[in-house]
């Protein structure tokens, strides 16, 4: 074998389009139209007069972080891993509970949800089953409910709301999820919850068998600084760092940990900043609706939505040439749609009057 | 199956301490004693200013520090790939390089050396064989080739200077290693290369299946920024790029870029610290020769020594009293040994003080 034939070869994944013109309306990628809040400019201040203490490791447990987090969510420090972006936290996260997966007992996740679960799966050789969502684009929780489907699982992840079609899962359905699934962990991915969608974490008093992920990319407006985190019961949190810390003791670097923490705890900016976005969507989709488009009720900051007379690379083409930057997924069943995040109600007005033109 | 029973345990990881304490000397965990380059200061000045640029995704080339890279190293841009943190970067070479390793055809390294190859070969189930160094600890690249020892390989991979002990390979047995090879990747971990040993950069024009490894955690006193790299041929780095992208598309943040570009940029201050520290470190030297200390003869940032009057746990416990913090390894050849970084002038003095009155 020549060292080339010795190589692992995959298919690179492409993402969303990060385009340098000015003027553009980039709505192609979930990010918060928003700045972060003001006191991660703070914190980039005092790291500069601090710029010394990038020579040292940082702390690898990002305590204060944690403690931000934790004060946050009304839970326990232990009970919170923080990560690289929620990708970082996900992919560790199948490595540390999905691992025993098997042909028979494959983990489980819907045919229509976030494009790296399959990947990941891939990656760390996890036997894994998708569900198919039901034709409005819910997700059927008796297909992950081993009695009730016959079918037995290493464990169970879904978004909630569901990516990409921003769909909810109602809380009671969630935890019929949770409870139907004693024996296996159950991870509820919630990078899109903050936008009017409810989260599952009161559940954790009731469920030691359930996991929660968040990110600080969409609804924290720092998808640049990388910061994702899960929340769970003790044990679930320290196995999830025993993996972590058997094979890189470093991820998050001295900035996030920095600026993280500023996020972490500016509750008033938070709740106005998705307020605001919520509002902003809610405005849209009463557009979108005017001009016939079709939409599952997102709860997320994005919409995915169809039009009758026009197919998802069309009409995304034709809002690139009035430079709006929407995300189409050429994938069976959903080639039609296209999602487009929810930014500025000035951006989002643009875009409707986009859209009126191209129908006109 | 329990939930329980289902995850992945791991023994865990035990870095070198991180002590809260003040007026400590450590010298446990290869850090700079000297702050970054002044231009890290400054980017994060700049970035307090544009902090709203935080809520997007950073440019996941990272290209100014690709471009910054490629122009302290004279390679093209598309020869280099960065990651966070050498451990991040190496994790995933393993991923891609040595992923065709069988019990016939196994990875190889040296059997005293980074803690972390076996960990990350076990985490990817790639089988491994490590190969004894001399008496001397030095690395005999006869091991590695398969013409001369009839072991064949999926790959080799070594630290230079080799990790924990210090000791350089000279650039001609390096590149007998890399020409023994033409159908494996030798990938050489050069975390330590800064301080006087020599890089294999220059044989990446002879050789397609060389891949130097390097990081910012130590000689661009960085190392609570995460920032690693490897350079080799194009081929090479696509292929990684493919394997990083297919899985996780941001990683490095926008931090990082930002204060990356701003070091890898000032070839004055590198060459001036690493100058400094490697000056220390002979001086350090003789001062342990003539504490009867015995040692190889250190190429890195720091010294791997050990004295024949003393246990390595006994001489660590011992300068910790006093207040110096140092690394010490219970594992079988080298737990008489201690590994003690590199500081300042003054504070290995304090060091030569305190080994001079345990002696006494």
């Amino acid at each position: 074998m020549s060292w080339e034939e010795k190589i692992l070869k995959v298919e690179p994944y492409v993402a969303g389009e990060q385009p340098k013109e000015k003027d553009i309306i980039k709505l192609n990628t979930n990010e918060c139209p928003y700045p972060p809040a003001p006191g991660v400019e703070a914190a980039i201040r005092e790291l500069a007069a601090d710029a010394d203490r990038l020579r040292l490791y940082q702390d690898m447990d990002a305590t204060p972080l944690v403690q931000a987090l934790a004060a946050q969510y009304g839970v326990g420090e232990e009970q919170i891993f923080v990560g690289v972006g929620s990708d970082d936290v996900l992919a560790l996260c199948f490595l540390t509970f999905f691992s025993s997966a098997s042909k028979e007992q494959p983990l489980l996740f819907p045919d229509i949800t976030y494009s790296f679960y399959d990947v990941w799966a891939n990656l760390y050789r996890i036997p894994f089953k998708t569900m198919p969502l039901k034709e409005d684009f819910s997700i059927d929780p008796v297909d992950y409910i081993p009695s009730l489907s016959g079918q037995s699982n290493a464990g169970v992840i879904f978004p909630n709301p569901n990516a990409p079609t921003g769909l909810e899962l109602a809380p009671p359905e969630v935890e019929r999820i949770i409870e139907g699934n004693p024996d296996s962990i159950v991870i509820v991915d919630e990078a899109y919850v903050d936008f009017g969608a409810q989260t599952a974490l009161p559940l954790l008093k009731k469920y030691e068998n359930l996991l929660v992920v968040q990110t600080f990319s969409k609804s924290r407006a720092m998808a640049g600084a990388r910061v994702g985190f899960a929340i769970g019961n003790e044990k679930l949190i320290r196995y999830l760092k025993d993996v972590k810390f058997s094979f890189n003791s470093y991820t998050m670097n001295l900035p996030s940990i920095r600026i993280g923490t500023a996020s972490a705890k500016d509750t008033a900016w938070f709740k106005e900043t998705t307020g605001k976005i919520a509002a902003t969507r809610e405005r849209f989709k009463a557009e979108l609706r005017r001009l016939g488009f079709l939409f599952p009720d997102s709860k997320s900051n994005f919409v995915f939505a169809k039009h009758p007379a026009f197919t998802g690379a069309d009409l995304q083409a034709r809002l690139r040439e009035r430079k709006i930057i929407v995300r189409h997924f050429n994938k069976p069943g959903i080639s039609d749609y296209l999602r487009i995040t929810i930014g500025t109600d000035a951006q989002m007005d643009r875009v409707v009057e986009a859209l009126r033109e191209i129908l006109a």
